[in-house]
């Protein structure tokens, strides 16, 4: 039986939007709002859309006015109650409460800030400026949108069993992934994919896809509306926007030293056990880790988030060995560029050795490439802080093609973070 | 919006029916029905399931009870008034009223005769036995109940994602197949998979997939039911029971040995244009056409469906240049065992020669093969006429592994038919 009312009711929707709840969004940027709407709520930044991948020519594969009524309709978007009472009532890392009654009324009132977008040159360029905790929250609802966008537009021309046959393909390749990792004896992995999904429906298919054929394995995804739909685990803890913030603000270059350490003192006040994650590599980890305070060394674990992963890692448990601390009962997250083949290698290479867990992203969640040419193929798409109250912001990550910010504040970093030569490593997504 | 109705609607069904329609066969059925039911409707039958894959062990496999469910649903079933407007208003073959009144009005009141059935050393025994018109109508639900309750056996522990992985990659692989069947220029193929689907749902899909992916060279379907849903051509003319109940039938080695000839016969007064396609195999195509009267020579096409396709398709245009007709006028259908590289192979060798076309069965609704190890995999299972009014039946076929009836009988056919050596071929499905 044709359900009437839902036919009539759906042509009550102008368009079909890609971002339908504000906790559409990953764990960590609630739990970095929070931190920012306490430590720093009236810092100004801006943040930018970056496509790191040239080739992908976004302004002439996605309509403006289709763009434009996406990112409105994120605008229009406030916290339900349902959502609400989760965050609220939900136990994330084990804890109670992790969200603050100031912080999630605050929440629930906030909407998001105006974007300024222009066309240029076959790009987009869309910004947002504003308050710190609201403009950040920007980030991956823009991200998510632009990619999706781009998928639809892409798959616009195709016929419905084309479309079909195209999922289908999808699905057997991410289901042979599964069968791969299920070989792997002891995996922890969580699904990091939500900014670079190819779309939502697709990323929530893939996490019920890991809960049903890795049911040991999978720990949890770092979506949180999927994870409260779901009934999954929340995952995250910090990124690099912290760091970057900090330090663009610091007045002197003996502040910009201590910036990265000053981000995670702040941490270290608000959180315990599996949240005191480090994320070593904004300017460079070995000078990260060498000039550590040692109360740092106590924290649980380390993400890797670029340069060679096995380095890091290695880099993390001389650290550790040098601190006195035991790295068998530390946890490594890896959590850049990574599929079945480097899951495998880091898992034989690290397991027994510390804890490990992987957070999988891009290749999870859009792993299309080939099946409709390139046309559908993951890239390299981010939305940054390019600047704090005004002064740029740095990036230099352990891999030179992931640097960002001016060039004469690139150099002063390098300077002051004791950062040397890097190798350099392709960004595939 | 859930529509209660239709849920509540779905707890009263007792049987999830495999078989719901009595046009869900094979359009040569229902043609040779007619013609049975003019010319020999009083002969008496008995069809016998015959499962030639002796490791598929469906006694085992099978539930009894749901097994008679199911077989008892077909017995339930009659002609719906959509199904016979369809039958009597709709053109096939270019000509209206195909079914003539007297014979709708029988079918219409028509329903499926008891069946015998007993499960004997892990396999079933199942005969039908009546009126030859009413049982012959028995073939094709009774080998796609089978089928299906073997797919769903094997399905049964399967988990939802790993299920819709299963029919992912299934998807893939027909896909695969019509993007290499693109590439073939002036292609015509037909689906002639119902009697070893996978399912009915798989077989509509599979049409389906091949109305959008091959518009130009996909002429239509064997099943009816389909056909009619899917508003395309249905396909097909007679087959081995015509030439095997009139064989059994015959008083004496002269009558026998005239006996194809006279199916035949019977079919030129009947019908015109394509419809007249010689099957010429069932006692060995040589001699057949070595002794076919002259006017044979002047049909439309012939079907080759066992033996080697190739020398079959040689030994036919030889046939008919020696009879003073231009082959490049005549139709060859292939019909046994055909995949993607047969079919490339085959429509290489005689495009231009021939006209040719393709009636692609089991490899086209029923390609499982190590989706779920060999568990899936197509077998080889008929519903064969085995006696006419107490007389045993007899085919040879052009190949002996194809070959039934008694032994005595078979020798008696074989030196009646004149057929010597031949050479055995796998029987794949």
């Amino acid at each position: 039986m044709v359900d009437i009312a839902t036919r009539v009711h759906n042509h009550n929707w102008k368009i079909d939007p890609i971002v339908r709840s504000l906790i559409d969004t990953d764990f960590y940027k609630l739990l970095m709002c929070q931190s920012i709407f306490r430590n720093s709520p009236d810092t100004t930044v801006v943040f930018s859309l970056i496509n790191r991948s040239k080739s992908v020519r976004l302004g002439e594969l996605i309509d403006e006015g289709e763009l434009r009524e996406q990112l409105d309709h994120v605008r229009g978007l406030s916290l339900s109650r349902g959502e609400s009472t989760w965050l609220r009532g939900n136990t994330f890392y084990g804890k109670r409460q992790m969200f603050r009654p100031d912080f999630m009324e605050w929440f629930e009132g906030m909407r998001l800030p105006p974007y300024h977008l222009e066309k240029i040159d076959g790009q987009y360029e869309l910004t947002f400026e504003g308050k710190w905790p609201e403009v950040m929250l920007w980030e991956i609802p823009a991200l998510a949108v632009l990619m999706e966008l781009r998928s639809r537009a892409v798959l616009k021309d195709m016929g419905k069993f084309e479309l079909q046959v195209l999922y289908a393909r999808a699905m057997a390749r991410l289901w042979e992934k599964v069968e791969r990792l299920r070989g792997i004896e002891g995996l922890k992995l969580a699904d990091f994919g939500t900014r670079r999904r190819h779309s939502f429906l697709w990323q929530d298919w893939a996490v019920q896809a890991l809960q049903e054929g890795l049911p040991e394995a999978f720990i949890g995804t770092s979506n949180c509306k999927i994870a409260m739909k779901r009934d999954i685990e929340a995952i995250g803890t910090n990124a690099h926007e912290l760091p970057m913030v900090y330090a663009a603000l610091a007045d002197s270059d003996a502040a910009l030293a201590q910036a990265p350490y000053k981000v995670l003192a702040d941490w270290h006040e608000e959180h315990d056990g599996n949240l005191r994650i480090i994320l070593p590599d904004t300017y460079g980890t070995e000078g990260f880790l060498r000039n550590a305070p040692d109360w740092l060394s106590t924290w649980t674990g380390i993400r890797i988030d670029s340069g060679d992963p096995a380095v890091g890692a290695e880099n993390a448990i001389r650290w550790w060995n040098e601190r006195g601390e035991d790295p068998r009962q530390k946890l490594v997250i890896f959590s850049d560029g990574l599929d079945v083949d480097k899951i495998e290698e880091l898992h034989r290479q690290f397991t027994g050795r510390v804890k490990v867990s992987f957070g999988w992203g891009t290749l999870l969640t859009n792993d299309f490439n080939g099946l409709a040419g390139d046309r559908l193929a993951p890239f390299s798409l981010v939305c940054k802080a390019v600047s704090a109250d005004g002064r740029p912001t740095v990036k230099l990550s352990d891999n030179p093609n992931k640097a960002m910010g001016p060039a004469d504040e690139i150099a002063r970093y390098k300077r002051i973070f004791g950062v040397g030569d890097q190798v350099a490593r392709e960004v595939v997504v």
